[in-house]
């Protein structure tokens, strides 16, 4: 993968380039997810030989860090894989969403993984109570930590119980079981994903070419966060349509806090755009809009589908004769270098570009490692907690007393 | 619909309704989407009779505001009707997805809407192209102004033409042949949907309940549009999915803009946000983050669909029975009033509720009319001009240079 950056950094915020690389290191010693490209896939494996054919559909039963990355994975590789099963999301309270679900699947056919890493997720359980009430316990595996109570009820009803270490968050959990074992049961390689991620890694912590560009992305965002607090995700491809999903949900969770050594709310806002369709809704408000955004474009460098326009010339349409004969791939990524020319003709709107070489396991694997990296630079720069996320507690609290008061 | 405000105005900002009122009226005898919901549908009625059985489905060929109003209301009925033919979306020139789309639909049996208000429109064109090579002239009916070069050619190939008037901008559109026709041809209820945008028409030009109402918020999120430069909507319903889109596009290039008589660029970020879903991603940023937003909670009264939680208790997990028995629709509902209320708590995030009373025709007619008064309101206040858009040409010039450069 390649990132250019189209903005300008100081020699005053450059000589920091170390200090925050040394600070990385350092919180890397405690925090999970930094490790996880290097985990032992065997028993996943092996848990995946197990299933036999009768197996048909996964319904993966979890909502935001428990569904939002394999999901992104699972929905980037759809145009270009045979699925050996297909996955299912259930992840909404939703009765409409449930019942058009559930009538897309066949029950009988469907293995349910129950996704949550406290184990007491108040939709995951709803839903988890549900399917019970419909299917056999054998039907039934767990993804959770391992001294949760969905753990210990698991272990009373003899099912398969997957880990999802304490020092992983939710949302930086993509490649733990979480992510693995739904896009493995799917037929994708999780290795080559895990793959991607470890080139991301190495070259990040070993010298490579994205050290030096994270870490001067992330001092310029940061630097900026207040004047800049939107970051566009501007990614040409429909294939990323649940990736920007997952990067939103990465970025404002773990971004959107109460500085830690001050009493101020901070945090930047994510905005997931896909190309070309939101050059036609979007565009306007960034070309013309308040001055408080960064664009990150991103795009696919070989689509591997030769689709072509074909050479006909229409009556009064002439002019538009230029696109005869263009490959789509090719004219998708000349829309793209189009709006990023006319962005940086504007001198006011901070640019970057992601380019992935193709859609592969290992493309998305990079992506992967590549935003949960920069999210902690940021998270360090702009003095946050990055893994926690305090503000959707009172939230919880309410409803939990207004279901108690509905009983009693 | 209801639609309860949670912010307190000044008598200062008050006494300009009257003013607001007036503008918003004189504005009303030039801009045509105005009178959009009192068009007459006999000659839609009799284009769907003309259709035989054996077109099975539509292939809705636009981009922008000609794919993303009809996209939203078929999405948002999808759960809940049985279609009479299914529309797809041709909307990008990505040629993974084009080429999945393609292999979901059987040409023979398909009916192609080429819609473009300009009738050059790139991607648009493209595509037709790229179907024109593989189907029949008679397979293709076209939506665009009536003296386009789009128009010139149907002429030619004797096809259906429909009209989109001149003063109806792209975005606001739905409420014509671009969006009446797919949605009739999918067999939905376009005289319902139209009599939803009639209501909230009477409500607000008639003195009801939604005047009052629209000015209020109007005045408020415009004299606050530079601290709280975002606005979230907030949609507790996976039926909003769409819907959310469409918004995106209305207010963000409706009001992404340089004011009229000043050199400043203005705008209010739109973000689509689904419930509870969202709670797990993107709360914690509203909680906790910069307090740059106002959130917009919506939320269905009644969804129609009695699915239950099951009266299970689960070892370890008794904690959780608070939720047995429970609807699955009170339940959501349950938790955007939490969720709400948590907020409310905060003292410095603007909130509003929007709440529809089912999951049908007249309920998304009307959420359509209102957000697009809201916009209209907006505008005025801003000082912008709501609906140009500038700021995409620059873009489209250099594609085109590009691509003349390519053959050239």
């Amino acid at each position: 993968m390649e990132n250019n950056l189209y903005f300008e950094l100081k020699p005053s915020l450059l000589k920091y380039k170390g200090e925050l690389f040394n600070a990385i290191c350092e919180e890397k010693k405690n925090i999970g997810y930094y490790s996880l490209p290097f985990g032992d896939i065997k028993p996943l494996i092996d848990f995946e030989k197990g299933f036999g054919d009768n197996i048909e559909c996964i319904a993966v039963i979890g909502i935001g860090g428990s569904s939002l990355g394999a999901k992104a994975v699972y929905n980037f590789l759809k145009p270009v894989k045979e699925f050996k099963r297909k996955l299912y999301f259930f992840e909404t309270t939703d009765p409409l969403n449930i019942a058009e679900l559930e009538n897309r699947i066949d029950l009988k056919k469907a293995h349910f993984l129950i996704v949550s890493k406290s184990g007491s997720t108040l939709e995951t359980i709803a839903l988890f109570k549900y399917f019970l009430n419909k299917c056999d316990k054998e039907q039934f595996s767990f993804i959770t930590e391992l001294d949760s109570p969905l753990a210990k009820l698991a272990e009373t009803m003899d099912a398969k119980i997957f880990e999802i270490p304490k020092n992983v968050g939710g949302r930086f959990s993509v490649l733990s079981s979480v992510g693995l074992i739904p896009l493995i049961l799917a037929g994708i390689d999780i290795e080559a994903l895990l793959n991607g991620a470890k080139k991301v890694h190495n070259s990040f912590f070993n010298d490579g070419y994205l050290k030096d560009t994270l870490l001067k992305k992330a001092l310029f965002f940061a630097k900026n966060h207040q004047e800049y607090n939107i970051n566009l995700l501007f990614a040409y491809s429909e294939s990323f349509k649940y990736f920007v999903q997952w990067y939103i949900q990465l970025w404002g969770e773990s971004l959107g806090k109460k500085q830690k050594d001050s009493i101020f709310n901070v945090g930047v806002t994510p905005v997931g755009l896909i190309g070309p369709q939101d050059q036609h809704s979007f565009l306007q408000l960034i070309v013309e809009g308040t001055r408080n955004k960064t664009v990150t474009f991103m795009k696919i460098k070989n689509f591997k589908q030769n689709l072509k326009v074909p050479d006909i010339s229409l009556d009064f349409l002439q002019k538009l004769d230029i696109i005869n004969g263009i490959a789509f791939d090719e004219l998708i990524n000349k829309q793209s270098d189009s709006i990023k020319e006319a962005l940086l003709l504007q001198d006011d709107i901070p640019i970057d570009e992601i380019i992935i070489d193709e859609v592969n396991e290992e493309a998305i694997g990079k992506l992967i490692f590549y935003y949960e990296l920069l999210t902690s630079l940021m998270g360090i720069l702009i003095d946050v907690n990055t893994y926690n996320q305090p503000g959707v507690e009172l939230g919880k609290s309410i409803l939990k007393e207004k279901l108690i008061g509905r009983n009693g």
